[in-house]
C-alpha cells in the first residue's frame, strides 16, 4: 500500500517544557510531505525525522499563536541556506505574511526559492489544496482566535488488474487504464466483460483529520465522520475541565467523544497542557470512551 | 566565591544538526542572569537548564543572523504567558526593534510586562551594561554584518575583614565599610594601621569574553587581555581554512591563537559547522596552541 503517514514532530502546547516540541506534524502522503503547524523547533525535530527537507513543499498553519508557527523563520531561513530552489506553500491566516515579511525581507534577502502564502478562511470548510493523490480541506475550529484544522483525503487508486483474466480475453493494453479506473471491457463480439471480472478493487482511500486547537465543537463531526486517523487536541484532564472551556481547549474525554460521534478509527490526542507531568492520565481518560485512542508523542509515527 | 558562571544552551552555527541547538548561552553572575544571542530553542534550552526565568532581565545578541535570534519571539512570549512582570532588555543591533515589531504587536499584546530595546553599535567597543556587580562590553567584531562580541568584567568585591585585628583595635563598626574598601584605620591616638594588617584581599575580579561570529580578528587582543574565560567562535578545522576566511569565520586553531596571544586563562570553542559528525577534530587542534581548551556543548556549565 502505498505511504500514509503522520509524523508528530512536537505535540505541547503553549508553554514549553523538557518533554514536548511545540505543535508540528508532518505527514507523508505517498513521500509528499505536508507540515502541518510549526511551533520553534520543527525544523530541529524535521531533521530528527530523517525526513527529506526537499520532499516538503506545503505547510499549513492551524492559527496565529505563536506555538503553532514561531518555527517558521528557522524553517524557511535553513531551506535557503541548503539552497532550496522550489516555492514552499504556506496556508495560513492573511496576516502571517504581514507578520513575517520583515524578517523574511532582511534574513531572507537573496534566497534562492521563494515564499508563497496562500490566505486562507478559517471559518469555512473548503478544499485549499489538491492534486492527484490528495486534496486538503479546512476544517472550521473554535478557539480564542480565527483557527482551522485540515482535513487530508487520499484520493481513490485505480483497481488492480487480474492479469490472467486480461490474458484470457485479450484485452488490447490501450484498454488497460480504462479497465483499472473501472470500468467494463467489451469484445469485439459485443460482449460485455463487467469490470469486477477483471480487477480487484485498490485499498479504500485513507483520510486524516488534524484539529488543535480549539474548544469541543460538535459541529467538526460530519466533516471528520469515519477518518482513519483523527488527531485531536487533549489539553486537559477532566479535572481541569473549566480551565479547557475557558482557554478554549479539548479535554482528553472530549477529544474522545467526538471520536466516538464521529466514527473514526482511531484517535491520537497531543497538545498537552504543561501541567501533566503524567500524560497517561489523558491517555485513560480518553481510552474509558474510545478504546483505541493513544497519547501523541514527539518522534512518533503513525501509519494509517 | 561569588557564582560566575557561563552556561552553553546552544553551540551549532546556521545549518541545525540533532546534536546542536542555534547560539545561545548565559551567564550567571551572583544570580543575576544574562543571555548572550537567542537562538531558535534558547528557551527550551533555558527550561532545562534549570535556571531560573526570573533572574534573567538582560539579553545581548550579537548580530542578525537567523541562528542567533530566532529564538527571541518564543522567550518573549513565554514570559508573557508566566505573568511576568520585569522588564525585559534587549541589547542588539537597532534593526532588531522593527524586525520583531509586528510580531510584537500582533502576538505579545497585552502583555505583563515591558520589552526595552537598547540598540548598540557593533563598531565601536563601549560599555553597554553596568550595575554594582558587573559591566558588559561592546567588542567589535568583523563578520559579514555589523557584529560585535561582548566582554563581562566583575567588580571588585570588598576585602575581607580580619575579624581578630578589627578586635584588638577595638574598630567601631561605622568605619567597617571604609576599611573593606581599602582604606586604613586611623586609632583616637592618631596611630594609622595600615589597611593589609587589617583586611584579607577578595578574590580578583573575574572576566569572560564572548567573541562569535567573527573572522580571525588580532584587534580584539587588547580588549580580552588576561579574561579568565574566552569563548570564541572555532566554527572550522583548518582542512576547511579558506571557507571559514571566505564566510568570515574564525578555525579552531586561529581561536587559538588568539587565546595565547590575549594569554586568557581558558578558552571554550563553540559555534560549530555542521560538516564535523566529530568535533574532537576541532578540539585536537586548538589544543596544539593553547592546552586549556575546551568544546562547547548544549547544557555544560562552566564554573570561573
Amino acid at each position: 500500500m502505498e505511504k500514509f503517514e503522520v509524523n508528530i514532530l512536537g505535540c505541547g502546547s503553549a508553554l514549553p517544557t523538557t518533554r514536548h516540541f511545540s505543535s508540528s506534524q508532518v505527514v507523508n502522503i505517498r513521500e509528499k510531505l505536508f507540515m502541518v503547524d510549526c511551533g520553534e523547533g520543527a525544523q530541529l525535530q524535521l531533521r530528527r525525522s530523517k525526513l527529506k527537507f526537499t520532499r516538503l513543499n506545503h505547510i499549513f498553519i492551524s492559527h496565529l499563536h505563536g506555538d503553532h508557527c514561531f518555527g517558521l523563520m528557522g524553517l524557511i531561513s535553513t531551506f535557503g541556506l541548503l539552497g532550496r530552489t522550489a516555492s514552499l506553500h504556506i496556508y495560513a491566516h492573511k496576516e502571517l505574511e504581514r507578520l513575517l515579511a520583515p524578517q523574511l525581507e532582511f534574513f531572507c534577502k537573496g534566497m534562492t526559492y521563494e515564499v508563497v502564502f496562500h490566505p486562507i478562511d478559517p471559518a469555512k470548510a473548503e478544499v485549499i489544496y489538491d492534486d492527484r493523490s490528495v486534496s486538503v480541506s479546512t476544517i472550521p475550529l473554535k478557539h480564542r482566535i480565527p483557527t482551522c484544522g485540515f482535513l487530508f483525503q487520499e484520493k481513490p487508486t485505480p483497481n488492480h488488474i487480474i492479469r490472467d483474466m486480461v490474458d484470457f480475453y485479450r484485452i488490447p493494453v490501450f484498454e488497460l487504464n480504462r479497465i483499472k479506473n473501472g470500468e467494463d471491457y467489451i469484445t469485439p463480439e459485443g460482449v460485455v466483460v463487467p469490470n469486477h471480472r477483471l480487477t480487484t478493487p485498490s485499498a479504500a482511500p485513507r483520510s486524516y483529520a488534524y484539529c488543535s486547537d480549539t474548544i469541543c465543537q460538535t459541529s467538526i463531526i460530519p466533516q471528520i465522520k469515519g477518518v482513519d486517523l483523527l488527531f485531536h487536541e487533549g489539553t486537559f484532564a477532566l479535572c481541569d475541565a473549566a480551565r479547557a472551556k475557558e482557554t478554549f481547549h479539548t479535554t482528553a474525554m472530549q477529544a474522545a467523544q467526538i471520536a466516538v460521534e464521529a466514527q473514526v478509527k482511531q484517535l491520537v490526542i497531543g497538545h498537552f497542557s504543561a501541567r501533566y507531568e503524567d500524560e497517561s492520565i489523558l491517555l485513560k481518560e480518553a481510552q474509558t470512551l474510545f478504546p483505541n485512542t493513544l497519547l501523541a508523542k514527539e518522534n512518533l509515527r503513525i501509519t494509517l
